[in-house]
């Protein structure tokens, strides 16, 4: 059994990590470290876990870390962790926060309004999309867990990409997301109140996640790719849709990109391309590790539809950073993450 | 007092009419007809109208509709306000359902199913978005009532259009609507269990909004428009939100757009454009007749993004058709509509 | 027109006061009183309210509203009334706070932990429950609006404490909530993510509604009541039911407690008493001043069930406070009042 | 490893003992038995189970069953099992339906208006109220799985009737339920516009779970028990909570009777006592088998208080159901059920 540390504990993306991990056969939890509930059980925020998770949460000590455990997961607010993970040599670290996600930190900067990480760190650490960078996460120790839209994005926009199919000056996205991809804290957006039976655009023309969804694309594409993305707030409280809207640069017939998107991730268990004209719905991947996509060909419009969706606290954050734990230990990459949705 | 006529009592357009027509003072009901339902009272089915429409329901006879009430309302299914209304010789006629919104009853057809009204009652009905048609419907007799998405949609892009500032291929939709736009009818789509917590794409490539949209865009601009649009089902009862992308044909301030928008509706109570840099939510509408609008210039892709939000009930169904009868008939624009939103 | 202040300006129960003025044909807003918010218009806070509610929010000036208004409702936290009522002398005062519902300074002390009003205060007001107490407050210059919970439980009570069918020590209450009730400061409590999918007790045992509804009881039983309630949150935004579960003191016919509870209510339009065998849902009131009750006899243990459902934010707060202004200023009952219930 | 089979395949109850044997190390499904869906694939129905569950479902052939399997569980409407466990002689069955929970045919046939199940059936099969009735379980062959409320109701109340603490003519169970314990099939009472934002209180007086709840109080209590029952539908999917009501024989300490509970449940991992003052949220068990209790004594009345709450369908339906099959094979009572539940 590897040894784990969850810094940042008493977030949702922690709670998460907690859950998921209590099936995991090669990983326990031996710290949980929040500095603002130091001491404490993390039973007294969560009456969940109430009879799991026996250990107190500790404070900090990031010069300890590195012999104490073997993989630490960053579930920290942003600028959290680009901060102390320089200080850690020889654990492995997941990133489940923003801060080694862009480039450059001059990006960062302008997006998140904070200083960039140190550009050796964003250098070292490794994009953590399971499905296209594998291989690089296979020798990676430090790893840059994606965004909850950029997972849904990235994973129904790269078959079309790479294939060099679409117009990238055409991608619109319409994300749609839970509320607890806010997290715990309180705020207007939040309120049960007035976010029951209400449908908002958030963070218009100004969300982070767009920048790091062009970078990745822009990568795959070999040329500077922009988006146009609105997301908005949807009265549930897990669940993260993107549709994706595109030109397709010449015709081709539906069930060829059908095909085209079943053998693309045909050896991915965690990527599920729904039968050509069925769409995925959130429910149906509620609680799992699953991104499900459908793709639909506007045949009187030339343009092509993708549907991508996820659990934002699961695929979209600590699933996802499991599955990258397991491919960055040679596991199999399935490993604790075999759940079936909950549904209903 | 004019009298009114419900046909097709017994569904949510209906029961919204008679909820609205309660403050109205110069309509009221003296006739709810449903085949269903003949000779029971309202309440039976909707215990929340015990003490209000004390009148039994009553089985359709078309032929003497036309001498005892001035307005017929018809909250109906596809495929029977076409049958009645050419029977209907005096009487004002409000149509809530698609029959008459298309021109060609081969386009109706393709998308609904079920064979078009006769030609010669599609060129006298007149279609009831009220703040664009209001002149041609002031002298009109039949008014085919807009649906949900065209309505939200069309009021979104008309600005935008009329000034010819959008390129007229790149629109998408991306359209979100409570389950109450899915009728009364039991179906897995209004299933609690499943609707609940779930975001899902339905109709996709097959709305019949879709050629209803693209026909008054067409004759806004002078020339064919094809959009691309996903609705999406969302887990709330009520509202509407359709957010819309283009490309904008030259660059332009925000500022500019934002003027010109509020400029275009200055006149017009029930659309409420909001400040620079604000966006609607459906909530901020829920129960009244407003469509509310927010407009954003993406300034690095040179994209107009739009969103415009509905109760889709109310100026989504049975409130245009109020407006539409109070134009029709010279009263105030907002005679019984001037409802404060419900929130939260 | 008489012209009225509210205190209070931005909490849930203002903003509702004002969607219900909006159609009352007597009174107008002309001041609107918020010491966090002074200067601001509401429609910042609140964009549901654009193009309503012109004037700017103001600073309390006690001292002038004497002759300023004619009505001022408070619509402020516990604690704020009691300190300014005292000072106004002319004005008519409607109080939806808990300051004045309990006889007994010594009782508020002990439930709200903070000084009760001045006694002379207390004996002044008249407790609003508008359809019991209706003949003192015809003449009442100071009403102390009751609490959501009261006012659904009493009603369902009072006919059978009236006609002394019940043992008075065998009364439970099992409340339910929506979220509005807790009002619009961010909490746990009221955070969706924590709250949609759950309910849970809340304040078990201490709720500051227990001794407000027993002095009542005990004032229409001339015996001292003691109940035992408990209020549950549930994932909804408005609406609040009582379950209440009685011992019959002897056996009666279900037709003859219908009947009795029917009677009672013949000339109150805003208690609506189901059929036999049926009862209410909290959605067939939401959005209306109705309380909707049903009654049960289970013949097998000599109990009676009684189930009363209200709008918590109407007929709970700010509707029967206007159902109260009514009958303070002779004006019939319904006036402002006469809302269909928004279903769905 | 035992092999299953699952009649009635395509029910909530099925497709959560699917979810939930997924983890389970001994048990593996090898049949599923749908007599409306022979034939078809269950990713068909539901899409969330896409890659699991490879077998399509089968007709049932009773006589073949007992050499198939070795467990079959009965995930059935009423009067389904209780027709065909009478012809398997050897394969273990537990039956999720109501068909074998009371003794008598006679009280069956009264509370489910169809004829009982055989006595002789009724005597042999052994009440999985697994925590109570364990020693009997595990030498049982036939398995009738407690009822959602009664789950709850007797997990409640048992340590105060063992104790014999409370007046057995006092008990009342106010209920409240999330939408899918009324399964799959569409009714109004499923319609989500009708059900969101909505509470309303179902099958008053008639519920089957009365006398199931009765029948085993009277034997724990050797004395004949009634209770007063009322049933909510909540807004929401999963969760049940059953605050329950009750006068003491004589008054006690808060901590003894927390102590009380604490120590009868000590050695059942399944049910946790909340600390003192502490009550249960049905979000904090989701997914789970737990059953969390809180219980409160109100010093002003003598009245004893408890908050039980389940999700409905795992230790209410499936999961129970898993645990019995574990008791009965003398397994680790937890082998396949050590799920945290889902939180947020």
């Amino acid at each position: 059994m590897k040894q784990v540390a969850i810094v940042g504990g008493t977030g949702y993306g922690a709670i998460e990590l907690i859950r998921l991990l209590q099936g995991h056969s090669k990983l326990e939890i031996t710290k949980i470290i929040s500095h603002s509930q130091e001491g404490q059980r993390l039973e007294e925020t969560y009456p969940h876990l109430k009879s799991f998770v026996p250990i107190p949460m500790e404070e900090l000590n990031i010069h300890a870390l590195d012999q104490e455990v073997d993989i630490v997961f960053f579930a920290t607010p942003p600028g959290v962790s680009k901060q102390y993970i320089p200080h850690l040599q020889s654990v492995q670290c997941i990133d489940l926060s923003g801060d080694l996600r862009l480039d450059s930190p001059e990006t960062y900067e302008m997006w998140y309004g904070q200083e960039g990480a140190p550009k050796s760190l964003l250098d070292e650490a490794v994009y953590g999309l399971s499905e296209i960078y594998s291989e690089k996460l296979s020798t990676a120790r430090i790893c840059s867990n994606p965004g909850c839209f950029p997972t849904a994005s990235l994973l129904g926009l790269m078959p079309a990409v790479h294939h060099d199919l679409i117009d990238l000056s055409s991608i619109v996205i319409d994300g749609k997301t839970g509320v607890s991809g806010a997290g715990r804290k309180q705020s207007a957006m939040t309120h049960f109140s007035e976010t029951n039976e209400n449908v908002k655009p958030y963070k218009v023309g100004k969300h982070q996640h767009i920048p790091e969804i062009e970078q990745y694309l822009t990568r795959e594409a070999d040329q500077q790719a922009y988006i146009n993305m609105t997301t908005h707030l949807i009265p549930m409280t897990r669940g993260l849709m993107c549709t994706i809207y595109t030109h397709l640069k010449s015709s081709v017939e539906p069930s060829y990109i059908h095909e085209l998107y079943s053998n693309f991730y045909q050896n991915h268990p965690f990527v599920r391309v729904r039968p050509q004209d069925h769409f995925p719905a959130t429910k149906e991947v509620t609680g799992s590790n699953f991104c499900d996509i459908g793709v639909h060909i506007n045949e009187r419009t030339g343009q092509l539809t993708i549907a991508s969706a996820i659990d934002n606290l699961v695929k979209g954050a600590a699933g996802q950073a499991i599955q990258n734990a397991n491919i960055m230990n040679g596991w199999n990459v399935e490993e604790g993450l075999q759940l079936i949705p909950m549904f209903p």
